[in-house]
């Protein structure tokens, strides 16, 4: 199911507007086929890691897949339950339980109805390979990760405002990498009037990537291939965006902090001290120390040339 | 030689005003005996090492120590340079050169004279394990390690200055052990206005190692267990002071890497963001980016319950 969970993460994001499935059939111990949701959402993961298997060895095969297998027929291809119950694999594994109402349950239930053997984990490496689709649906909007980029001591730049650069070479192409599993990229406005950031995603073979580019200003957007946000809960509307990834600067930051809209922090840590430059946040409004604790939790850590990369989840219980 | 260059720590720091050496006899591929300098200077590491062994198991040894064995006689003692010779190791390898000028490669010069096979290494384990005698024969002051626990936007406080508390019980006792190992403990003039720290080692077993207590500020010592410093430079003045740690506040802090006067950095970081708190540093007068690069290099990274720690050295070359 781990290595499922990790072959889905190259479905994302361009799956959209569709989850970023992935499947692996095993075989006497082995794994001898698999699959991920493709670009645009077709085909799924099941349809591309069940094709041309033998019905001999379906038939001692376990089905692995990080999401229940949709029970609704589309314009767009046959239902995965269906799809799976003509296979016929002795076995089927399924990552997390899929909220859409249109499968809800009823996926595996056809299954069970096949006589087909399914179990339902409720696996916490799934859970993460499916974030955006899964915040998508239980809370209506996109999952959101905010990028820190910053100084030992906390400034994103110095008191002049220049930045570049506080991270090194490696620490920025992880940047770009992450652009590129993002559906849409926000600034906020006095970032956008400062840097004109352009946002791509420069890595080779990436360029197509780059995400849609959104500002947040009570104003109208401020250059033609930017998109107003006027709010961080304005989100909710940003239809088929599963990740949001947002770029600072500060008050963008705390603005969406303050709305408890960010699910995942990225820090990226270059080993300077800058003192009196600009803070990485703006006001947030705790009340006291208490208010602070207890809400992340480290999730990933890694070197990245001199600089160090952080990842920190929102805990929500 | 690393375990000797562990095994020094023991010696840390109540040694002063002698370096803390330690000694380890190796006789056939094993660890014999042992020893590192006790409290006050005396016995030294490799009498205690050497006390007690056979002439014919000695013939056969090798004794490392990690500084060179002293060559001048004092009313405390005999040199150990002399009493090695005595003691006729096979072989003896030093992990450091002593630059006290009363040793200074005479105390080497003597075993080679009395035939016995000797090694000098420049060992940076064995630098490291005497970074405060080191930098007090070198450059006549105690190696400052610079302290600082802040949230993971680089807050050392809340806005109204409560910081009760940031880091956990885990990281806390951490900063104990550190300031069990320090001669000298430095706040600020601020610091100590709003805080009136007590500054003491509050570890079961190690309540005698409080160290001696120091306040940067121009005016009087502002309490009769205080020590006043008018100016990070006059640390110099610090008789038998080898391990300075210095725990802010952010002017204080400040004023000591203005002066470059930092040789370890120690952060402690909390899974916390406050936004617009304290900040962990002043002004550092910075007049570009490209300045603060290149000087700090992380040395040693560690869990404390849900805080991390991270010591980074300043890079000297």
């Amino acid at each position: 199911m781990a290595a499922a969970a990790r072959l889905a993460m190259r479905a994302r994001p361009l799956s959209r507007p569709n989850p970023g499935v992935a499947a692996l059939v095993v075989y006497q111990g082995r794994i001898i086929a698999r699959g991920w949701t493709r670009p645009g959402g077709r085909p799924h993961a099941e349809a591309e890691a069940l094709a041309g298997l033998a019905p001999q060895v379906l038939a001692e095969a376990t089905l692995y897949v990080t999401l229940e297998p949709c029970a609704h027929r589309s314009e767009r291809g046959p239902a995965c339950a269906d799809l799976i119950v003509a296979a016929r694999p002795a076995r089927v594994v399924v990552g997390q339980h899929d909220p859409d109402p249109r499968t809800s349950g009823a996926g595996i239930a056809r299954l069970e109805a096949a006589g087909i053997a399914t179990t339902l984990l409720d696996d916490p490496a799934s859970a993460a390979s499916l974030a955006g689709f899964l915040t998508r649906q239980r809370m209506h909007r996109p999952w959101v990760t905010l990028k820190l980029a910053m100084s030992l001591d906390g400034c994103i730049a110095m008191a002049d405002g220049s930045s570049r650069w506080i991270t090194g070479e490696t620490g920025r192409a992880h940047v770009h990498s992450r652009r590129a599993q993002a559906d849409a990229i926000l600034v906020g406005g006095g970032t956008w009037r400062a840097d004109k950031p352009s946002l791509d995603v420069r890595l080779p073979g990436l360029e197509h990537r780059s995400p849609q580019k959104l500002v947040l200003t009570r104003g109208p957007a401020p250059a033609k291939d930017f998109t107003a946000i006027s709010s961080p809960q304005a989100i909710a509307e940003l239809e088929g965006v599963q990740y949001l990834y947002v770029e600072g600067g500060a008050e963008a930051a705390a603005a969406f902090l303050v709305a408890d809209l960010v699910d995942e922090l990225h820090l990226y840590r270059a080993p300077i001290l800058i003192g009196d430059g600009r803070r990485s946040l703006g006001a947030l409004g705790l009340a006291n120390l208490a208010e602070a604790h207890d809400r992340w939790q480290l999730a990933e850590r890694r070197q990245l040339g001199s600089d160090s990369f952080e990842a920190y989840l929102r805990c929500r219980n």
